[in-house]
This record gives structure tokens, C-alpha cells and sequence, in this order.
């Protein structure tokens, strides 16, 4: 292998996070940048050797026809491969379209269609979702060894490498030039392509950085899907940092565990963990672990559990038009002499923006249809319920070919995240549901949000989720789904109906009539996203036909 | 005092460092920001209070006629009224231009009018220096009372403070936009003007802050004059952070010795901080301090002795045109079981460009007078004398009034430093000289710096400085001028010549024969400028007499 030798004039100008691999590889050229361990053939790469196989494919995808502004579609797990992509396509100036494996072939066929992506990387797990995609692709089969079809394709590359090395790269030079399309789920009709910048992805990833405290001394395990919003921007953020990553096909608390116990991971990313803290094999560890979490606001119950195994969880809130989080619950000095279940009501708030964002505010509704109607901030009463809206270096540039939706989702000057919170006295938002989450009761609007903190407060609930039902009386009523503790589980055997009734004096000592769940069901678990967010969607369905 | 309350409308756009103080105030209202120990009545502000004083800085300021581009100037110690400055005058969308508090009355008359300032900020102690100006001027006294005039003059704002609040400040939209005007001490010619960005500074305070792994839980010591390059962005760095500051009228090792052990302190910036580590008071502290090291290599003497008291050496390089450091020592895994010598010739380097800074290069001399030739490497073999040049974010937008220097200083499309350098294999820049410092011996180009990193590693030395003297054979030949580390000062009383002989031998064991020393004098201590560097310019003065 080569020894990744950069030029000066091959590094970009100001702000491209390509910047990053080149000055890790330049002042760490020999430190482990990136581990992939659970393959037959586990790779090790060095920030130098992995330098290298970016340059590689980045004349591979020049030599395969990549013109810059391109999209080049990228369907992996957690590997290398999707790892490579978030630089080697921006060294070719490129856009990379990360794509959700767990969609449907129709759907992974609509999103090559509309990002119009001209090459595909593909994990050859996942080789049946582009069976029908008119589209040239290169298959990898994660082995990092010659005759690996994705081996053959970075060696593709490395003439052109050896010749021309970074300096003929000609990196971008407009720091707002797109650097990641990225399609949201879409609960509702097609999902929409998300584009960021370079600008945006380069800050966004300085800011989970210092908020993170990650370091040279850092070890970030990917339990997060990297095609999920970019990763948040950690494949950026762990090369700025200088941290090792360690990558992980399939999400699995045996390897999680092993790797907590013996890789020193210092950080992860994730929906709630409870998963992680509730296997068995958890237990207290021999370093601190930082968890940034998101997704849904952890529990009184999660805290405790994290904190008596040594990690320190980070509730961050963000969406994948927002570069994942831009905001942070920012714990206050005054909060450690409060009993938990107080704290943990507090740190469930999503909190300020952070570091590099702009300001979250929480603004009524504006007249429909008028976009330019200014936005009025809710009083500061953490009563009043408004949209939360942002602006500025951490939100997306536009939706893909969708300028009615962009004008839409800007209205007034500011991204409009759907969901619905309150502001704090602090000044610290409160989320309160997605507008399609609040349950109308009685003519009241019931947070089901809120409903879940207070009911997830009881001793023996391990996870809850409410949604509506209707009612003939009250239109509406909160039905509360909940997965037992596994310490419960038992003691509740064949007795579901005299948990319903603790449950729901439980309830009634804590929230207003009609915000107390009307029904309880017992599941043994909850329907959850690729990502682990609760599916409500699901759940809906099941009480449409009650 | 009212309560902060900035609204989202008040938060400027990116990237403005004013939004620190607006987030600090938002997040940590009730967190100590800043304290000010050494006067008759010292003071400690909360974010949220001391946001409310920038503000009303701010409105006197407009009140008092001062525009938006227009230059304030500031002539203080460090003290809360140049801490304030840094944010008001900011927030008034004025420039700020910090006066060095040691310059003569003419020096500070010149700089106010090339500066054209049409405001200045002056502490009660500096008042004689602006004696003959005929610009308008506010006095502090550095009580923090009523009464006092700066605070008289802060009142004056705070009707419009009540009245507008954040929002009627009306930030700055242009990221590029000056923020500050610093003039350099010119050892030749008038001082020059350099113009810095609020689009720069915010990106170097960030960097800084993650360079030093700083954090909410940091305390940072005012060693550094902030009239210093802005302290090095420190004033913005620190509130990045939610760290705590301690100013310090007067740089006294009692006091300092005090503060790094009972104020918690973590952080600190100085020039090599020889003096601290030799005070008597110095010994081991209860905990980890980053000393932000820059101005001179640190010697493996010194870091021998930071390391016994807890302190840990951050070595970094910069100028005022640079916003202070733009590169760092970045030290490696393989250093840690190296000889303390061999380790600290590698730790005198001055590394590579740090976060959000573009690459640092060595480049050969251009033609004279030809600004478009293309720059030119030096090889990467550590021994090929080039000039360190760089670009991008962190580096000075003009030369304020000046274009034909700012040309010049821009030739060939990367700001020149003046420092004369070599790249090592690793990338890794070395400072050899200053041009002027180069001694040229029997034809051969000697670095002073080198001969004296030599010099320094005998144990007896406690600094030292190289430069050149006239020779009748060999043109030049280096003359050293040493101070005994105190241990050792009684060993060579009234037997210099032997000390002399004994260096001579060290260095001919170390250094070829044309840069060995040809004189050797003792000296009590060097002459230093306010910054702790060493003036070599009066040490030619005493060697043209000789």
C-alpha cells in the first residue's frame, strides 16, 4: 500500500469535511482510524491506508463516469464500504445518497429514480433491492481481499491515483455545493430527498465533536445506522476528532457488549438504548461510556439504569433535515440534588440549540398557506404549544426537485420540524408530540409524550407507547402498549387486568382525567423502525380494528 | 439588574461569535463567567448579568454616536472592560481595535488615527497615554461601582437595553465582516493594521476550544494580555465553552501560583511560562492544568519541569495575522518512550495546521516583486529552508488601509508568515528563524532558534538566547547569551569563563562547527517584550557595541 502522501494543494478550502481525512491522515498517518470485525476477513485500517482506498474510489467513481454534483446511491450496513463512501464521493464531488436497507424494492427503486443517481455501492446483502434499477453498480462483499468485486473497483482507481493523487482531485470550492441526499421515511406519501452542504455537514460535525467531548483518546462504536441521516455526520465527526471507529454489520448486544468490554469504545449513538442496558449481559463497565441519544427522551428508569453501568447519557433532539441533532439537553448544575424522577423529567426537555446551531424556537402556527407570514414566538410558559423552527448553518439547503415543499417547509424564513413542543421559562423546548401524536380528549389535547413519561415513571414498565382510540363519550382517549420490565414479567403472569388498574391509579396520581390511558395492553414488545423509534403508525392499525 | 432574556430574533447569523454570549446566557445564566480578583473591589458576572452589561456596552455605545464598521479602541489590562469589549463592541457592529498598553504615548496617537478610531474604551491606569488624542474617551476604574465612569457610561446604554433589548441590535449579516483591528508591534517600519473576521474569529475560538478540550467544567487564567491578537480568541473561546475566566490586572506569580490552586483553573495561554514553573512558589498541583504554549519552542528543561508540577504543554504557533495559533504540536503515541531530550526536539516543532485552519506549507522564496508566481514546496526533508505560508479561515481578511502590503503579504495567493521553516517527512513544520535571524557563518545559514533548542538542553541552562556578531574570518558567528537555571548560578560565580568552555564543549558535541557558539555571556535575565518574548532586537543593540 501506498503511504498517503497529501500536497498542500490538495487540501480543500474552507468548509469541507474532506479536510478531515486528509489532516488525520497527514498527523496521524499510522493510528487506527476504522475496525470492521464482524466478517469472516475483519480490516483494519490505518487513517494513511484508509486515506488511500478514499483517493482510490474517488478516481474509480471518476473513471466509472461520475461528473461532479452526480448522486451516487449507497445501500450498506455499517461496514467500510459506506464509510469509504462519505469521503471518496465527496473527493470525486460527488453527492452520496445513502438509502435505508430496510425499505422495499419499490421503494429503494423510487429513490434511485428521483435522487436520478447515476452509480450505485452495494452491500451484497442487499443486492436484490436494485434487481430491477437500471442503474450501473459495483457489488461489495465486505471482505476487503482482491477478487472482492468493490476491491477490484478501488483498484480501478489507483492508476489514476498513483498519477495524479489528491492535487488532481480539484476539490469544490463553494463551501454550500450539496454533499449528502438523503430520503426521510415519510410517514406520509413519498419520502422527500434531503440535501446538505458541505458547510453544514463540516460544522454540524465540528459541533458533535465538542459536544460529544470526543478526542484523539476516543472510540466511537456504530450502532446507529450510517445511512440514517448521515450518521448524524459521526462519519465526519470521528475523523475530526481523530477517534478510531468501529463498525458493525448487524446490531447485536452480544458484539456491543463485547465490544464495550474489550474495544474501549468511548461513544456511541442511538435511539434509546434500552435494549443495550437490559441484556443480560450488561453490567457495570470499566470505563465511562458517553451515549448520545435520540429518538425519544430517555426515562427516569433508562437513566438510573445507564448511570449504574457507567453511561453517561447525551439527549440530543434533530431530524435528518437538521443533520440529526441540533439541539441538546444542557444538564443544569441545580438538577444533581434533585430526586430522579424530577431529573429525569428535566432531562428528558430536548433542550437548547447546540454548539455551531442556530437558535430553536417554538412559534404558532402561521395563517395556511401564507409563507411569508412572520413567526411569533410562544410565551415562554412551557404550556403553550407551538412548532419548533430553526434556521441557519444546521439545517438542510432544500428537498430534492421539491421547491413547493422547500418554500413550505421555510415559511416565514425558518425550517418548519413538525413537531410540537413547549418553551420552557429556561428557554429550553419541551417536545410535546408530533402534531399527528396529540390525542384529543374531551376536547382537550392530550401530549402522548407526556402521558408516556408519567406511565413509563411506574417501577414495572420497561417501555410504553401511546396512542389514540376513540371513544364514544370523549372522541378520543389515550390506549397506553407496554412492554414489562423482565424483572415483572412474572409477577404479572396471567394477571394483566390487575396491572391495568395499578397502572391506572398510577396514571391518575400523577396526570389530569382526561390524559389517563383508557386502556392498557401488555405486549411482550413494541413495533420499532430500522433506527428504533416506536412505530406508531403500527400501533394504530392494531386499535383501528379493536 | 434585569434579567438576560435575548429572543431568538437577537441571535445573529452564522457565524458571529456574539451568539457565544447569547448561548451561554440562554444555557448557564446563573454560571460564573467572569471573575476579577486583583482590584479594591473585585467582582464575579454570571452569563446572564454579564450579557445584560454587554448590552448596555453596546447601547452607550451607539448612543455615544459610534456606527456600524466604525473602530473603538481599547487601552486595558485584562479586566472585565476588555472582556466586556469584545462582545460590545461586537454587538454594536463596530470593530474593535485593542491597544497595547505598553506602547508609548506617540505609538497609541498613531494607532488611533491610522486606526481612525472614533471611540475609545480606556482604563483609569492607561489614561496618560491618551493624553494629546482628540477622539472621545470613557474611563474605567476597575471598580465595577456606580460612580465610576465606565459604569456611569454603561448606564447610559441601559435605557435603550430595557427599551429594545437584543433585538434592537440588529446583528451583523455579513460573516465576513471585520471584527477586530489589531495592530502588530513592528520591530520594523509603523506598526500594521490587521483585520480580522467575525467569520474567523468564531472559527479559531472553536478550534481553540477543541484543541484544548475545553469544556463547561473548565477555568481559564488571563496570563495573556487580551490586547494580544485578541487573545488569541480566548474572550470568544472561553464563552464557546461555558468555561469560567479569571483576569488578572497584573501577571504576578503570587497571584497566579493562587489562582492555579484554588480557583480551579485548567486552562492558560502564554508565551514560554519559564517564570512560572521557576517560581519558588511552584510544586506539584492538585490537578491537570493545559498551559497554550506559543512564542518560543518550549525547551526539554521546561517540559521536564511542567510535567513534574501537573502542568501539560500544548506548544502551538501563530501570529496576529493568524488570530494567534494556527498549528499545534500534535504529539505521537511513538514520543511517549523516547528520552525526554529526543521527545522535546520533537515537541520544539511547530506541528501542522490545527482544526478549521487550512494546511500549513514551507515554500521557496518567489521572485522579487512577482506577486502571481504559483508557490513552490520545499521537499519534505527537514534541512530545505522555505517560508511558512498559509490560507483560509484562519488567517487576517487585510492589512487595515494598506493594500499594497496586503498584496504583498498575499503573494501568490496564501498569506506569508515572515518565519523561516522546514517541513519534516511527517508533514510537520519547524521554525528555523525569522528571516533576519538566520546568522550567516563563514556562508553557512546557522538557525538561531536551532543552536539554542542545543544550548538549552544543557542542564545548567535555564534560557537562552543565540544571536548573531560580526566576525573579522567568518562574517558572523552566534553569540549566546545564557541564564543560569538559580540551582546553578552559584556553581559558576566568578568562573564564567569555565561555564563558557563547558557550553562551548556541549554544543561542539551537538551542533557543526559554523554554528557553534563563539561567545557565551551571562546574564541575570533576557530582555523581554510584554508578551514574553525575548527581544532580540536589544541583544543586537549590546553585541553592535561590543
Amino acid at each position: 500500500m501506498l503511504h498517503f502522501n497529501p500536497t498542500p494543494a490538495s487540501v480543500p478550502p474552507p468548509n469541507n469535511p474532506l479536510a478531515f481525512i486528509l489532516r488525520a491522515a497527514q498527523i496521524y498517518p499510522d493510528k487506527v482510524a476504522l475496525v470492521h470485525t464482524d466478517v469472516e476477513y475483519p480490516v483494519t485500517y490505518t487513517f494513511s491506508v484508509w486515506a488511500q482506498r478514499i483517493q482510490n474510489l474517488a478516481y474509480a467513481l471518476i473513471r466509472a463516469g461520475v461528473k461532479p454534483g452526480d448522486r451516487v446511491g449507497v445501500i450498506a450496513p455499517n461496514c467500510p464500504l459506506i464509510a469509504d463512501a462519505h469521503y471518496g464521493i465527496m473527493a470525486a464531488r460527488a453527492v452520496i445518497t445513502p438509502i435505508n436497507t430496510r425499505l422495499k424494492p419499490t421503494e429503494v427503486t423510487y429513490i434511485i429514480e428521483h435522487s436520478q443517481c447515476c452509480f450505485l455501492l452495494v452491500d451484497h446483502e442487499y443486492q436484490n433491492l436494485v434487481q430491477d434499477v437500471n442503474v450501473p453498480f459495483v457489488v461489495s462483499k465486505d471482505t476487503g481481499r482482491s477478487g472482492d468485486p468493490y476491491e477490484d473497483f478501488l483498484n480501478s482507481g489507483r492508476e489514476f491515483s498513483n498519477e495524479r493523487g489528491w492535487p488532481g482531485l480539484d476539490p469544490e470550492v463553494d463551501e454550500n455545493a450539496p454533499a449528502v441526499l438523503c430520503y426521510t421515511s415519510g410517514t406520509t406519501g413519498r419520502p422527500k430527498g434531503v440535501v446538505t452542504t458541505l458547510r453544514g455537514s463540516y460544522l454540524a460535525a465540528v459541533a458533535n465533536a465538542f459536544e460529544g467531548r470526543m478526542n484523539h483518546d476516543s472510540t466511537y462504536l456504530w450502532i446507529l445506522p450510517m445511512f440514517h441521516a448521515a450518521g448524524w455526520t459521526f462519519p465526519w465527526t470521528n475523523v475530526f476528532s481523530f477517534a478510531k471507529q468501529v463498525t458493525l454489520r448487524t446490531v447485536n448486544y452480544t458484539q456491543i457488549w463485547n465490544h464495550f468490554r474489550h474495544s474501549g469504545v468511548t461513544h456511541y449513538c442511538a435511539a434509546p438504548t434500552i435494549g443495550i442496558v437490559n441484556d443480560p449481559q450488561a453490567s457495570k463497565l470499566p470505563h465511562q461510556i458517553t451515549a448520545i441519544i435520540a429518538g425519544a427522551a430517555p426515562t427516569a428508569h433508562l437513566i438510573a439504569e445507564l448511570q449504574k453501568i457507567g453511561i453517561n447519557p447525551v439527549h440530543v433532539y434533530g431530524l435528518t433535515s437538521t443533520y440529526g441533532p441540533f439541539t441538546r439537553n444542557y444538564a443544569q448544575p441545580s438538577w444533581e440534588n434533585l430526586p430522579l424522577d424530577q431529573r429525569a423529567r428535566l432531562m428528558a426537555r430536548q433542550g437548547h440549540a447546540f454548539a455551531t446551531a442556530d437558535v430553536a424556537r417554538v412559534v404558532f402556527a402561521s395563517p395556511e398557506g401564507d409563507l411569508n407570514a412572520p413567526l411569533v414566538d410562544v410565551p415562554r410558559d412551557g404550556k403553550t404549544v407551538g412548532e419548533i423552527v430553526t434556521r441557519g448553518n444546521i439545517v438542510m439547503k432544500e428537498y430534492f426537485r421539491d421547491p413547493d415543499a422547500t418554500k413550505k417547509a421555510f415559511a416565514g424564513g425558518s425550517f418548519h420540524t413538525g413537531d410540537l413542543a413547549v418553551m420552557h421559562p429556561d428557554g429550553s423546548i419541551a417536545i410535546m408530540d408530533r402534531s399527528k401524536d396529540i390525542i384529543i380528549s374531551g376536547g382537550e389535547n392530550a401530549s402522548s409524550l407526556a402521558i408516556e413519561q408519567e406511565l413509563s415513571s411506574h417501577p414495572h414498565v420497561l417501555e410504553v407507547s401511546v396512542v389514540a382510540r376513540s371513544h364514544v363519550k370523549w372522541g378520543e382517549r389515550p390506549m397506553a402498549f407496554v412492554v414489562l420490565h423482565p424483572q415483572h414479567v412474572a409477577t404479572w403472569r396471567g394477571r394483566h387486568h390487575l396491572f391495568e388498574k395499578d397502572l391506572k391509579a398510577h396514571a391518575r396520581s400523577r396526570l389530569p382525567g382526561f390524559a389517563c390511558p383508557e386502556w392498557v395492553e401488555i405486549v411482550p414488545e413494541l413495533p420499532k423502525t430500522s433506527t428504533g423509534k416506536i412505530q406508531k403508525l403500527e400501533l394504530r392499525k392494531i386499535v383501528a380494528k379493536l
